[in-house]
């Protein structure tokens, strides 16, 4: 099985140049959107052309997956919480429904590793590789046929949506225990030692923080030999959810499809899918700052400003659909302001 | 005339203590959503219930006006672009009505003190109160009367919005200068020096920004006189537009309805109607902060913290309808969320 991606193509240089310069002709001081302006010249870039589409199809991708690690107290919450989220997920409950609808997004949950004897429907959990994973602590969270098999996971999934309409994709988290493979990988891929990435996740409480500190210098000791190599440390720290999520992202990009990101988890993948598929953060903003600090290791190392700091920690895609709204204003504003000209309003 | 308003009362605490509540109870680790959490405990104190309803019918209410302080070249565009852009947003083409599409808020613009000969529709006009100001560098911006007037109209414009069905309100500017008038009143109302608070406004050249430079501190010195007293601050150094503003945002709080902030010259009206009506303050929150270094004194002043920042300078309400989905993801997460409970979700 295959983990090669194709060359990522840049984002289309000449749309990128209209796109700016149709910014000067809009009926506004130049620059006075700030960001948003950025954001619909990038949005122009991705689709191509100029002025862009409103997004037609933009949707949410949660990726669930259970990691043994939980088993050694490192998350608020247990791991049957998971397959209990992702039947939340399904019912419309959870954070991401209730952020999407007012986004005008739709989201769709897979269950890739949910350690659970629930029956989802066949749709979830048609690209599921096992359950749970190996505790990445102190074993190998997948065998290489399982990283091999959550690559193609993770690649099918893009296809599927963008040959489903998709025109904007976010990838979302959910997975008891995931912040500790997620902050064992951006220490490993950032250089970063364990206590610059230990964060309180769900939300523990100082002696779980200390279990997680432990689990993620051990794990993280058993990654460093592997960093190089995108697949081994997939199997050594990862996670098939993580794993899919990493190919998702790269396979975004090999798709010329603009991703926002979210998070700690989807930064964790983001990594890997850079090194998997380098080029592809070209096609990708960060919504977010997560409160987690080795978010930060993950901004910096991909060079990414996030849009928004709310003081978000949640994942499952909530802090880049959060953002949703704000990458629409900038690609509508660039397509549906009038121009200087049309509006007769004296230029500056 | 009065310039008297009620008492304003707080929003409920008894909402409040529910929201923070019931947001324990939903299906996130307690404190994920950061500071959304709070939006939302802020929308349904401001309703009076708990879970709060989704928004019926946010709006956007632009302040036209012209300022005479713009023949002494204080800004980049000539102030017949004030008019101009008044029938850019009448025609839907402006920033404010794309955004504010995206975010399902309505745009109505009104017309307090533009210098036009264009004859607008009744309905933009009815609450006129002259054309443009007096230069606020060397004489007062308006009479007496003229603030009364222009006070009445703020009030009886939020009084309209509410009665019209509105329950979540923005003040958005549209005037060539106000960027002006504005830092001299936030430099009178905070204590600050000039210099403190002199801005590019619509992106002026360094030979603009000192002809401001000059205007601000010979404005300011005006002020100073009339600081402590809010409605011969407005008539020496505002102007219709903001004097319409800040009692409109006084009333909306009357009319215990919530308040996105946009940034300088809705800031600069603010805080006239917090000293017009104190304690209203707290039925707004900031939208973003400005580029605008004067909008920072406007933040510490009203002790808020802005909800993004985006380096957006460009008003008309943009800054703060670009919050507003934020706002009412806020709110329908506290509202439409599954508890734990519903779902079946163990809790941590």
């Amino acid at each position: 099985m295959s983990t090669e991606f194709p060359h990522i193509p840049t984002p289309d240089a000449q749309a990128h140049r209209e796109a700016v310069a149709r910014h000067l002709t809009l009926t506004k001081p130049a620059g006075s959107l700030g960001r948003l302006e950025e954001l619909g010249v990038w949005v122009a870039a991705c689709q191509g052309q100029c002025p862009p589409r409103p997004f037609a199809r933009p949707r949410v991708v949660v990726f669930a997956g259970d990691h043994g690690v939980a088993a050694h107290g490192v998350s608020a919450f247990p791991a049957e919480v998971t397959g209990q989220m992702v039947a939340n997920f399904l019912t419309g409950g959870a954070a991401i429904n209730v952020m999407a609808a007012v986004a005008g997004a739709t989201v769709r949950v897979l269950d890739l590793g949910v350690d659970t004897d629930a029956e989802f429907p066949e749709q979830v959990t048609a690209h599921k590789v096992r359950r749970s994973s190996g505790s990445v602590d102190r074993v190998d969270a997948l065998t290489d046929d399982e990283v091999y098999a959550a690559i193609a996971a993770g690649r099918a999934i893009a296809d599927e949506e963008v040959d489903g309409g998709a025109d904007l994709l976010v990838a979302g988290d959910m997975g008891i225990a995931n912040t500790t493979p997620a902050s064992i990988i951006i220490a490993a891929l950032s250089g970063s030692e364990p206590v610059a990435v230990v964060g309180r996740g769900t939300g523990i409480d100082d002696q779980a923080w200390m279990r997680k500190a432990v689990a993620i210098r051990d794990g993280l000791r058993r990654a460093r030999r592997v960093s190089a190599n995108p697949v081994a440390l997939l199997r050594t720290v990862g996670g098939a959810d993580i794993a899919a999520m990493a190919a998702f992202l790269a396979q975004a990009a090999v798709r010329k499809t603009p991703v926002i990101l979210d998070g700690l988890v989807s930064g964790a993948a983001a990594l890997v899918a850079e090194e998997l598929a380098p080029g592809a953060s070209e096609w990708w903003v960060a919504g977010h700052r997560s409160v987690e600090p080795a978010h930060a290791l993950v901004l910096e190392q991909l060079n990414l400003t996030p849009i928004l700091d709310l003081d978000l920690r949640l994942g499952e895609g909530t802090g880049a659909i959060a953002a949703l709204p704000l990458v629409t204003m900038a690609a509508r504003t660039l397509a549906e302001m009038s121009t200087f000209t049309d509006a007769g309003v004296t230029e500056g």
